[in-house]
């Protein structure tokens, strides 16, 4: 696995609630919530150090795009890779090593490639394959 | 507040499985644990995108070094500052827009001057000054 991470998503129970926590109570950047809420993709994004995202996720939406249902201050952090297969083996070689898969690789409807799993504390990782940003 | 995280600290019960999960099962680079386990100091870093690590901090060390204990898997993102005074000002603003300040600014035994607060979902933060990185 490379070092690093692209994403750093938390859950929300209150997506407006914590964009202006974020965006007008601590100054960072965003374009604010983008989605639709009819199909629950709404998500808002923070551009922070080269390549990382701080995501914000209603629980909801997690639920539903996922079927992943995180209790309490849920997060996930996510691992982006550059070819498909990298995607199998490094789902692979978390379980080989404990970890919960909880979503083996398959293709999204958003077009990526991705698997999720927990490893023993319970931390939710994503790790995801994108074509367009192969 | 200026757009970086400087740690992803991952909160776990078993600091030896954790690190051998991450660097022998997911294959990412660590100088393993340091620090003393009979003063609870210890830690393990793995280096990630520039400026970026992720660290795997025992939920008992957490708990006796900033009197801080989340439930279950907990998280915390750290945030450096370059003057001390950005820790007094974030904080403040953090607890203006409703965060729950858990420790307000202080000196810290390890030298460097940090204050702690929870977002309305409860996610963990560290806002902190370190002279020698300033």
């Amino acid at each position: 696995m490379q070092p690093t991470i692209s994403v750093i998503t938390l859950i929300t129970d209150n997506l407006a609630r914590a964009v202006s926590f974020y965006r007008d109570g601590l100054g960072l950047p965003t374009q604010g919530i983008v989605g639709d809420v009819n199909t629950d993709t709404q998500v808002a994004f923070f551009s922070l150090n080269d390549n990382l995202k701080l995501a914000l996720w209603p629980r909801r939406s997690l639920a539903n795009q996922l079927g992943i249902t995180p209790r309490g201050s849920g997060h996930m952090l996510s691992h982006n890779v550059s070819r498909q297969e990298q995607v199998d083996e490094l789902a692979s070689a978390a379980e080989h090593a404990g970890a919960e898969l909880l979503k083996p690789p398959h293709w999204q409807p958003w077009a990526c490639y991705g698997a999720y799993f927990k490893d023993h504390d319970g931390h939710l990782w994503e790790i995801t394959y994108n074509p367009k940003y192969k």
